[in-house]
């Protein structure tokens, strides 16, 4: 299944995208067939709170799609199609947005960095986080803001000390991360922490899709075009650590919790490995695509030097 | 003021120190003065939705406060002293903690790094966040843990490029962070995450103390003792990049939140720098005591492979 936040009438719920690309309130879902199918709780309507209840809730709401698609289309319950919807961030606020650095060979030959013997472990905070064509918003103090296109693990239960093993246990899907990164903040500081982390520079989603529904995460290709050119193009099978190394690896010391995202690095092509490179610049457009999982797409702003506080209002609404 | 989270009775609360070290729960002190001065809202009892709401809800709290002082005992609402509390983490889930590194012109030294032109951003996870008393637990996969005092700037209110100047009206309040490392993790691996946010390496509190009773950030003795041993002893007029510059250098890409944690840096004497280094191990015991703020102790304990999902409950909780 494929799971969208969304807004509409303004407030924020959680869909199912059909095959045809339409969404499915859950909540609506669950009124229509409770009478059929009974579950003591009310499916929460918010993605991270689902997620912590996902091993009830992703049994029932499937059962649910089931009992909907045999009525044959007697009811409809599609609020609207993902293209017309005000799709959000699939998840606002997780504890935590982990990301690996280098995980790609070819990547680690164009930034001229040693390929890594353990996996290089970086974070960003939600403050970046923005959802499918949200503005990705040049910050004032940099002038080299790159983009990267990141297949990314959605925690789904509690890990600590996992093996390689039992990882998959713990994962509860998948979806995109543009590990938008500014260059000249990020070397300049030896850590990456604040060249990775302006307002913006998270965009993920559309949609969390289960594992059930990707299928082998290290088969999947992977491409990000700019102004419709493609820049990366490549697959996870050529990922250095694979996800369940990943989440083993990081669950020796930290605990990882349900909507914790995990973005797994990103494949050759970035705008600074690049003869000349290539930095975003205003009016510029993204669009990343991971097979089986969905296209996530944003344009790119410059920064509005008079409007101090907008940077709130833009963390979670789409620009259009 | 200095504000505690606290566990009675199986919930949090909210609660204000007094000067003998009382804790006040601020629900009870608004039913009790509510008739005399009263305010259209219920003051929240978690901290961060406090000091969302400050701007109204702590001017309310010092009137309802100053009626509590001028009934001259006549009504007792301390829960109990902090000593017997079960204090807890005063925030759990702040959206960033944000750390500065090398930030004291001798730790540079200590730990053979230039001292930098710009502040060293990194960060930690809410999962390293422990209370007072809690037991920072020695994660399996090091045997080079170590302590960093920190003075910790608590953000009031929303912040994007806020200049120097701007820089003292958003923040709350300070409280004091131990900024626990596994160094080999953390050289290991270049980037320094995985390193400072193992799980309980985020000891914090005991209390947030608005900045008015702060004073001058920049004139307080820090101090930490290993097993009642001095092995930190500085004054945060020795910081490199103060307070004020702190704040507008990362507002000009990241909008800071309330409830943000700034960790500042720590001052020399940290066990990596000293000859023989000295790692934390089972038992021992730290303490850390800022002017002004107070002090904050947490023992040490090894890990138990035994026990593989207890980190949760060990995140919040004091050990004893």
């Amino acid at each position: 299944m494929k799971f969208v936040s969304y807004r509409s009438q303004s407030s924020t719920h959680l869909g199912v995208l059909t095959k045809d690309d339409q969404i499915l309130n859950i909540s609506s879902l669950q009124d229509l067939y409770k009478s059929r199918i009974s579950l003591d709780v009310t499916l929460p309507n918010e993605m991270k709170q689902f997620i912590e209840q996902s091993e009830t809730a992703l049994p029932y709401v499937e059962a649910l799609l089931n009992c909907y698609e045999n009525d044959h289309g007697k009811n409809n319950l599609a609020s609207c199609s993902i293209s017309d919807a005000e799709v959000l961030a699939p998840i606002a606020q997780p504890e935590k947005i982990i990301c690996v650095g280098l995980n790609y060979i070819d990547h680690c030959k164009e930034t001229n960095m040693e390929p890594p013997s353990s996996p290089v472990i970086f974070s960003k905070y939600a403050n970046a986080i923005i959802g499918d064509k949200a503005a990705i918003e040049l910050p004032i103090n940099s002038n080299q803001v790159d983009f990267e296109a990141e297949l990314t693990i959605v925690i789904g239960k509690e890990a600590k000390c996992v093996s390689e093993a039992e990882a998959e246990d713990y994962i509860f899907g998948y979806t995109i991360m543009n590990d938008v990164s500014a260059r000249d903040l990020q070397f300049a500081d030896s850590q990456w922490s604040r060249g990775k982390s302006a307002d913006t520079f998270a965009p993920i989603g559309p949609a969390i899709v289960t594992k059930d529904e990707v299928g082998d995460p290290h088969q999947l290709d992977i491409s990000l075009t700019l102004n419709e050119k493609i820049m990366q193009q490549s697959n996870t099978s050529n990922l250095i650590f694979r996800i369940p190394t990943i989440v083993s690896f990081l669950s020796q010391s930290m605990t990882l919790k349900p909507g914790d995202l995990i973005a797994t690095g990103t494949p050759p092509g970035v705008g600074m490995g690049r003869d000349p490179q290539v930095w975003l610049k205003g009016g510029d457009s993204l669009s990343i695509t991971i097979e089986n999982i969905g296209t996530l797409s944003n344009d790119v702003k410059k920064h509005n030097p008079n409007k101090k506080q907008d940077a709130k209002e833009n963390a979670l609404l789409p620009s259009k």
